[in-house]
């Protein structure tokens, strides 16, 4: 029986073309990060079971790949759970492996320690267009920083990768915190126990409007009067970030804990930030992001023209704590390398090669002195920093040089028995 | 309950001092290669389980970690083996997956297509030192060329690649050919059903010599007669290879159908390497290698100093046509990457690194003004290629600048509360 060809259900292979620019793009977030001090790191692809069900993930550990005990480990009689066949499985993202990664080898790292991560990921999504079951994930993290100047830098770091990436593009962040939209649900007097659903309306804003928000808040039951405390935080047409954060301080009023805390916080950043970069930032107080985890700011980038977000991240500061008990800052930023590949390959993107591209090619049958010249040329060219191919000569010369020139070889040297042409 | 810190069992973090030399690595193989006309690839990492248990991989196959089906697709009640539960695992070599790439994509490639693949590979070996169960490979293959031009070219790029990976390194590349192991046990009409029992003794040679060979075979049953008429084909102190190779012809005699054709295959191809290259090549009848996938040629290469092989690889023209029904011809050379990460750190290499690194450190309570005029110098020199940290000053002042300094950090400037310092 022949075997299978196609690669498995809702993962694919990576042709050249794309390869060249996914290499191009890795390169360029590497080479940028590097800049800004962030070290790459590595964390294998597989995970222990029970920290990748941890609820970390959210809905993400509904989609895990499990991988089988083996050997003594794996008992196939009597009544069996899947809790019973495995003890791993593959990581969904690189977040979770991180926060692991730092408590068991924080003694051997920097302090704050500033990572690079990129590989792949994997999730038994449905398969559909451009969503695959393997993907690159592309992620940059100051673990141990309790400072807004992991922000600043994330910040500044992304959008510098970004505007390298596609210099014509421009491109928004959206910041938020988590506890201002905390601190407006709890102003409001609306019902915490019921936060996730009131945050689940309130990220359809930008998409159905501040009238249609309060409606389906009162369809939930929440009181008129609270209602309308909340709404009033987005009741203005202000766009400049500073003034916004103004107008939600004048609402929650001058001391309101850590509701206060976060709005001078987001001040500090966006002043810092947009003095130092010329970055389009906006306060955005709807801005939701799904993840559980995070703990204070959350940040989103968007490129003009493209739907959904580019990157995104935010402040974690309690997962660590999770592996070790002692809670540790941490602040990061995922870069939507995916995203951003399609984006490229719907511009036609082409990154430019790097030097010269020569092809040789030789008639079958010359001889061994003739070959060995060859050989040698070619070597000492590519000492010298061309790529330089060797092939036979096809029968369809014509055809076989067209190719070559779609692959970026313009220069040709043929030899043939009766010496060269 | 805290979760699990450690690397799941025989899997491993790396930190950043070893990425380092990672990506120094990655990054000298992809040039060289390039230059050869190599291009990148990517397969997935998980395979079809009916892919992966095909007998391509031989005892790798034993180690295959399996993937637990899902959702509808796993039943858990009644009668179950391991089959029942997957359909899926991940990848324990990178040669399969190729094989199947190129049966599903030949119409998109180049013909010849050559290939460079660099990615992870899983086993579930017993953990040992130096040995882990995620590890890297890092394999060029080129496929649809029949003629000798495929190992020559393999040769001459993986060489070249090694000497600039170690310069100072004096490396050997030992070659020989399928056809010839088994032309010389018919020759000495060794029972052909026994041949894999034969090889594995032929492949002490270099550890037992020559007489413990012969007296194995003996012990194997053998007959004297052919136990010598096998054992005159190893009887020489000649090192030169053109001159082994003319002694296996003579022993052979002139026409030894497919034997003969590979001895004078193995001499154009030393021929060829040896004139366009300073690279020192063996001809090693006892060269074996263990992989039953391979038809042809078969060459290893070893580095002074070091025990075991650095490379390694061969000819596998069969592979392919178990996916298409039609046999294609196809040539691979495999680099140790972990084995050369293992030889550099082992020499404590440490990789140059490229352009300056500077660290501001700045007093905790600068204004945010101070702050942004820092953030804007910083981004500018890392416009113009500096590698710029910035970062808070710790109480322990002398320690934090200790452990830059290690981390290549050379130059700081230091901002305090009252200025500039």
């Amino acid at each position: 029986m022949a075997l299978t060809k196609k690669p498995v259900n809702g993962m694919r292979d990576v042709l050249p073309s794309e390869m060249k620019l996914r290499d191009y793009l890795m390169g360029i977030i590497k080479e940028t990060y590097a800049k800004y001090g962030f070290v790459n790191i590595e964390t294998p692809i597989v995970e222990h079971i029970e920290n990748l069900t941890s609820r970390q993930g959210g809905d993400n550990e509904k989609l895990i790949f499990k991988i089988l005990k083996r050997g003594e480990k794996l008992k196939l009689d009597g009544e069996m759970s899947e809790g019973d066949l495995v003890d791993t499985g593959l990581r969904y993202d690189l977040t979770l492996p991180l926060a692991r990664y730092y408590s068991n080898n924080s003694a051997s790292l920097p302090a704050p320690f500033r990572a690079l991560q990129i590989g792949s990921v994997f999730r038994a999504e449905r398969p559909q267009k451009g969503r695959y079951r393997q993907f690159t994930q592309c992620d940059i993290d100051i673990l141990g920083d309790e400072s807004n100047l992991a922000e600043i830098e994330l910040i500044l770091a992304t959008t510098d990768a970004l505007k390298k990436i596609a210099p014509d593009n421009a491109f928004t962040v959206r910041i938020n915190d988590r506890r201002v939209l905390r601190g407006m649900m709890e102003f409001a007097n609306l019902d915490m126990n019921r936060a996730d659903a009131v945050l689940i309306t309130l990220d359809k804003m930008d998409k159905i409007g501040a009238e249609k928000v309060a409606n389906e808040l009162e369809e939930m039951g929440f009181a008129a009067e609270n209602i309308q405390r909340y709404m009033a935080f987005f009741d203005t047409a202000e766009v400049d970030p500073m003034e916004r954060l103004t107008k939600l301080e004048q609402v929650a009023g001058a001391d309101a804990g850590e509701f206060s805390d976060a709005l001078r916080n987001l001040k500090t950043i966006i002043a810092a930030v947009t003095a130092s970069g010329r970055i389009h930032l906006e306060f955005d107080p709807t801005l939701v992001r799904g993840m559980g985890y995070y703990t204070g700011t959350i940040f989103e980038v968007s490129m003009e023209g493209f739907a959904g977000s580019v990157a995104g991240g935010g402040r974690y500061d309690r997962m660590i704590g999770k592996f070790t008990g002692k809670d540790t800052p941490a602040c990061g930023f995922s870069i939507g390398f995916e995203r951003i590949i399609g984006i490229l390959t719907d511009q036609k993107f082409v990154p430019l090669s790097n030097g010269g591209k020569k092809a040789i090619l030789f008639e079958k049958g010359i001889s061994a002195d003739v070959l060995g010249n060859i050989l040698e040329k070619a070597q000492n060219e590519r000492n010298q920093g061309k790529t330089v191919l060797v092939a036979k000569m096809n029968k369809n010369k014509k055809f076989q040089k067209e190719q070559l020139n779609a692959e970026g070889f313009l220069e040709f040297e043929e030899y043939y028995k009766e010496g060269l042409k």
